[in-house]
């Protein structure tokens, strides 16, 4: 891939693990409330409150704890035990305290990449908690620079890459969000590179295609040296 | 006051009022909990929850919410109506939307030390939340950086002036918190400004008398200016 120096990586769910554990607590929530709502009223509304929230919250998991129970009265009626709201708590701490689980191959990738380009971490999110993660991995020696963002979008990364003397176009932005990965980067005329993750998150879906030359889809992320080095991807 | 070239000031309860939203909440926690444990056993349960979490929550109004529920819920043996929970998420989500209370004389003292000295404002906690009120003081731009941290220590501050090019003896800080506005600078060789807020938060109280020659104790912002220039202050 021509002209590019640098990869700026998304975290979540691109280099680790993250929905999964989001969404196996949604589950475990709409069993909770089973006797109150159906399983889609539950989400549906437990969304709508997350989105509410998220202007005094924003993104992470003591916000996503709190949506949860402030949800789970409401749709109750108030009528839910202390019991299950205590669960929910203990969900959401675990959450916290849950180990990294990386994706397959993401360290050897890194360390490859590492020896030809400027490696760069963006994410979004709870700062302690996003700081936490990146202890965790393991992965941050690896990294130029990672940064904890509260919301991922063109005036963001434009001041990101200013404040590092960057030109856009010289970046691959890499991520399993359309919305926060790759729309943004290639408005910044930068390459943007789309590695889905099985489950996303509501407020991350977007419907849309996209037609760009600066676009790519990748199935893993081992893929990526590839792409890189402009092997044919199919 | 000699050498001293930079302000840093802390901010909660140091530039605005932010300790006194806490207790109030702490307060009504105890009458909800009334039936069930006497205030000062609601209170040192809750202070103990809430320490325990800080390596999971970090310091913040969700996280101080999070123990809230936990507490009540431990406290009550489960026995907690699920309306007291809703009333405890709401308190902790109007604190986050609480208008700033700033300090009187504040803004006008901050203009005023603008003149002769770079101003920093060192904050710790949850970076939205802290970010937010921040943006809520209006005081921003009389900042030559403002930093939201995890910890107020040695090692934050020592790193902070570094990347700063700083020498930290030129540094006067200014806040209401002995151990993480107060000592760490001390230790520093810094000056330490103290200014006693009339509610301390029980993770900040420590038992120490100073005695070094560059801690200082006022009763209010508005006498800093003052203590800078040299009149004796009583």
């Amino acid at each position: 891939m021509k002209h590019i120096e640098i990869i700026a990586f998304d975290a979540d769910d691109t280099l680790w693990h993250t929905e999964n554990l989001f969404q196996d607590i949604q589950k475990r929530f709409s069993e909770i409330l089973d006797q109150y709502a159906p399983h889609e009223e539950v989400q549906a509304r437990f969304h709508q409150t997350e989105m509410d929230n998220i202007k005094l919250f924003g993104y992470g998991v003591k916000g996503f704890t709190l949506s949860l129970i402030e949800t789970a009265i409401e749709i109750s009626a108030g009528k839910i035990v202390a019991s299950d709201i205590h669960e929910i708590v203990m969900m959401g701490k675990n959450l916290l305290d849950a180990p990294l689980d990386l994706m397959d191959g993401c360290a050897d990738v890194l360390k490859q990449l590492k020896n030809d380009y400027r490696l760069f971490l963006i994410t979004k999110g709870d700062v302690l908690d996003q700081r936490n993660k990146i202890e965790k991995s393991g992965l941050e020696g690896l990294f130029e620079a990672t940064e904890v963002v509260q919301e991922k979008d063109f005036n963001t990364y434009s001041a990101l890459f200013k404040n590092y003397d960057i030109n856009p176009q010289s970046v691959a932005m890499v991520g399993n969000s359309l919305r926060s990965d790759i729309l943004p980067i290639l408005e910044l005329n930068g390459a943007g590179i789309y590695i889905p993750y099985h489950v996303t998150a509501h407020f991350e879906i977007v419907e849309e295609n996209i037609s760009n030359p600066r676009f790519y889809q990748l199935e893993n992320i081992s893929a990526l040296p590839d792409l890189l080095n402009g092997v044919t991807v199919t």
